[in-house]
């Protein structure tokens, strides 16, 4: 079986376990493991920040994104489909008490949509916007930077802060060709994963200034996620920055290739975003697409008109090339 | 100056002053003051259930009966423009810690959207959803019976409980010609108000089953709106709710009577939907035009390209041709 | 029966009935009713503060003077027999999501005790304090100032915001000969009630300096607590304070009275506070003793081994005199 | 430097990495990781229970006990010294909103003080109590299990639901003479660690009914504690859970043999407690008697009159001759 749901599932490297296994640790809820520190040094240092904080989850990274920048009662500026909204459980509401207010459509709000949000500002009704969320990638499209650099000079101009889910930020970085400090610039908090693209088994990181973070750490043992010898699993994230870093560029062109491979076959449209394939069926045949291709040993996520494949460490050339030869088998006997 | 911001904005009748004056009261809090007594009574009986709630506000009864109705982390489905969402000050998020599933367009939600947003469920990244949320009338526009029928059955058949923001109950019965019971068929939970289009200073109130509103006592006691002789105030609800609830047919009539006016003036396409008259001007111009009937003697609210004319209890027939010819001086000088 | 439950059972005086009945009014959700502002202003001013907000309650009053000066996850220290803490539903729990760190004994927290607090700090475990509470009266007992004045200065002087709640703090100024600003004074926000002995049928206020209470105002609207024409029950509080405010001192001589005539029956012994006669009765008699002197005609609040009588508006010498044999009578029949 | 000042401190055998360095993993998030399952399982079973679920820390097992047994604006009844009360960032206020009610002294409420919580009920100030909570240890302190099931019994008898803080469960049960089963029994929800006595780096786990535990998954994943490859972590804690949970009594006699070695010496009084050596001090020189340790080599924590050392793992018999003489030369010069 083919497995490519998503890059979360990508288990460690015979040499991240080695790294797990020699690990330096310490008490990590007194700020004595060694081995977090190195990591959450590195990720500061690699994004231009003052400092960063090693939490479980890329959703426990941007829900203290939120929680640091937030009062109970202000508004969250987003895009209905950011992972935020729609797939943390409620937890905006649950931890930070904010009211997203939501635009659709391009992975940035346009122009005149910020103004009129803005100008409806002092009505007694309105709550006060806080915070203003992007996505980059944004389900493995990439935000051009110009259209960053705009909605995070708009926030700021009028009093908001800025966060970045950068869940897959290495990957829209090596797609721009620029630093990673350089595609997540203008904001004032970015969260970043080790485990997705990077192939680390746990572990996310929120990045800030060095009091922001300081807030976000007491945030972090807030929601109980002080760990204690947490340099076990730091190694395998720290590992995986230093080595894995460079590789998703070897994803981007697998996914590239095999949407190349797929697009065209009877039904489906098929098109390459970063690490992943976005394939389109018939309305409403995804879910049915999908099964017949897991009959056929390749495992996607479809609902609706839209089946999603992504392209991670454990996914080799040849992997891609059967993948292709599974879904048109598949296709073929639908 | 002719007022046509809004139907809260009436000022209690001579008759309502003398009731008011006189009332019985006793210290609520111990449940003492006979004259609320009264008012819940009545306002139970008339919806059909078996108690109801006096509350300072139309948004604490929504508020309460998104709180009785839902744990924190779960998702409230309601329109976009919901005066829940938008325009609360973000009181969803704080009080009750729900999450806003919307949809926009249509004021009920459309059945494939139901289903599709019911079969997403079980996702461990999704909330569960506990409520679904409507309002009759929706800034003035009526809500078909059927329509409200078929969205609470889904949601009873789903079980997810159904709360209707009555503000203007009143006005959409007396459009319908039922009675507000019927108006208010299938829903939980069901706000009512007092003070716009009946005319009171102060009030409005949540009615359902004796459980339920016993549990929303509570937490008006613990949102600190527990009154002690408030039976002062609800002498003024009482008096509205046994004198004007019939004359809301007037505010149509009038609403019918300037629509059918200024429709057609240069820029201006009008339509009226129960007391309201919802203006189109020109994109962008609804600001510049509110402020030119203003300075004619007409207030309204206006941004974007709408402005809302809303007719009441203080507005007479002659202040209806006033308004008119105001409108259009000001037009004609634009 | 002779009601000497509490101070808020009060009825409006034909007086203030006639000032209600005559009020000016507006929609005071858009600030434009002219008895709330009246109210406001003079309630401002008598306190020394810049600004002043009309909330239904002293509940209410306080929980907002909490919400404005915590962030979620903070310290509110306070006594452990605060209304806030047990009186108020839990409020402080939901709204403001702040942790009470208590002390017991004395109405007012002992120096070791606040430096003990102030030296844990920094410890990963702890949650940073906000805001430390006081009341005056404290169950009728006038905290002293020089106590108030050391406690709002350490609380200053460690960053951390004092309130107080004055629901009875005309008692408390009448009672050390001191102007209502004079008691207030140390303190960044003030709650003061209309309802208890004022006698008003409704309302308290929150003062603070003017950006605490525009911060306030969008809090008491995010509870739905913002009211149309308030000025309706505003004249009947701005009619208390204007008149009302001086005779407290006629409740105090009374509690005086009552109490010297029933310290010393059978198994009570009584002490006067302001306006409250406090009886001890044997161990866990109290409810057994109230509602013997029910049947002779007189209510008050017992548990325990303790019996609250309050003195107000409605109780005149006579009613002393005659609560004091029905009392005598109740003991000899126990 | 022989470190006493917790048993969180321990880092893990070589034994223990290496079951790390081979766990087999998958994607937590979606349940696939057999080492978690294998982990969760066992723990439930040792517990007695239908269900279990790893999470990173006792501060979150206990944070999820509390959110699934309480609604916003509930009491939990709970010693004021209990971890959750003071130790966990105000965590209990933020996520589940509960109002604590709080004994002090001995580690379980008294009868009489149970009845007259309960008898305070249905007062219209008063919040509903939800959940009795206990800790077994409390400070090393066994509580009787006669104490245990006699407050659970109440709790239950009254609608309250019961939680057991066991994050030294095993150590309660090892000097019990008990299985960790009947330790817990009589509470509807128990938390117990890997990572204090037991040495594992990192976790904890809340055992309950399936459909509590259930709810918790969800809970912990709003958190963000959904980790990816989870099973590196938990196969350290099945080894500690496998391995370390028999050792624990050795700590005790390790804890007895150092209190029997220190108490006595000038200025201190020790006593063990399980795992732990709870030395007195001359008031206010705890501070600086655990400075003095540090400076022979011995770390404890000190505040107040009390100073702390626990055993643990890395302790062995020769640490404690060596500590005791340290303390001992401490003492000497001080």
């Amino acid at each position: 079986m083919i497995d490519l749901r998503s890059d979360t599932l990508t288990r460690p490297t015979t040499d991240m376990r080695r790294a797990m296994a020699e690990a330096e640790v310490g008490d990590d809820v007194w700020g004595e493991d060694p081995t977090v520190r190195a990591l959450e040094e590195e990720t500061a240092a690699l994004l231009g920040r003052e400092a960063a904080l090693y939490v479980p989850s890329g959703h426990m990274a941007n829900q203290l994104g939120l929680y640091v920048s937030t009062r109970s009662g202000e508004e969250v500026w987003a895009h209905e489909h950011h992972h935020l909204i729609g797939d943390e459980q409620g937890a905006a509401a649950v931890l930070s008490r904010v009211l997203p207010r939501l635009y659709s459509g391009d992975p940035f709000p346009p122009q005149e949509l910020l103004e009129s949000w803005i100008s409806g500002l002092g009505d007694v009704h309105r709550a006060d916007p806080a915070l203003l969320w992007l996505e980059n990638t944004f389900t493995g499209q990439v935000v051009p930077l110009a259209e960053q650099r705009r909605v995070t000079d708009f926030a700021h101009a009028h009093g908001l802060r800025a966060h970045l889910d950068g869940a897959r930020l290495w990957n829209a970085a090596a797609h721009l060709g620029v630093s990673p400090e350089e595609a997540a610039r203008g904001f004032d908090t970015v969260s970043v994963c080790f485990s997705k693209g990077l192939g680390a088994p746990v572990g996310s990181a929120l990045a800030g200034d060095a009091d922001t973070i300081r807030r976000a750490r007491r945030g972090r043992k807030l929601l109980g996620a002080g760990m204690r010898q947490a340099g076990i699993i730091a190694a395998g994230a720290l590992h995986a920055l230093r080595h894995h870093r460079e590789r998703v560029v070897e994803d981007h062109q697998r996914a590239a290739r095999l949407a190349e491979r797929v697009d065209g076959l009877p039904g489906i449209s098929a098109a390459a975003r970063t690490n992943m394939v976005l394939l389109s069926t018939p309305e409403g045949e995804a879910a049915r697409y999908a099964e017949a291709f897991a009959e056929q040993g390749v495992r996607g996520l479809g609902g609706g008109s839209r089946i999603r494949l992504v392209l991670s460490l454990e996914v080799t050339d040849s992997d891609v090339e059967e993948a292709a030869e599974a879904i048109a088998r598949a296709v073929a006997e639908l």
